[in-house]
């Protein structure tokens, strides 16, 4: 993997983490199988304007600029309600790492 | 936007796409905020060894190739369901392309 350099997105990340270490559990039955659609859609709401700034995303196409935002969003909650499921086999700094690694510079 | 070349992960999303033009409707609203997560479950189930075959997931590190292939898949079903609530603003193709270049390129 490629590992992030320390930047405002990754203080992002480590902030959600340090959420999830404490509301983890109730946060990924919420958002996972037999979880709420209405709940993952408010998370998405919370966390749009904070991918956005953080990862500077501009607004020169619209749609591309939204539909990225939403890659992002979706990529970050289904990643760390998996990494959940899995019991956490990675520390929470390092799921950030993983995880802003594959949306700076993708998965290759 | 970077184009991805022409290769077998776009040949997937292609026809991903082809299914999604005709059963979109239905999906979207499976998959999206009033829809069933367990509908979003399997359709994770079914895109996952197809994933991992087009992206080339190794499994050398097995949780970073499942923690990667969930990445992928979120993103990739987020963003469709996000660009059919937006009523379709650019074609499967485009949109096929754009999701593959954030995956194998990052967002950057």
């Amino acid at each position: 993997m490629r590992h992030a350099t320390t930047d405002s997105a990754e203080e992002t990340m480590d902030a959600f983490a340090a959420v999830y270490t404490t509301y983890g559990s109730y946060i990924s039955v919420l958002l996972g199988e037999h979880g709420d659609p209405v709940f993952r859609a408010k998370m998405r709401k919370i966390a749009e304007p904070v991918v956005i700034k953080r990862f500077n995303i501009s607004s020169e196409n619209e749609t591309e600029a939204a539909l990225k935002t939403e890659y992002v969003i979706s990529a970050a909650l289904g990643t760390i309600v998996r990494w959940f499921e899995f019991d956490m086999p990675i520390s929470t700094r390092k799921l950030a790492e993983l995880i802003i690694g594959f949306t700076k510079h993708g998965i290759l």
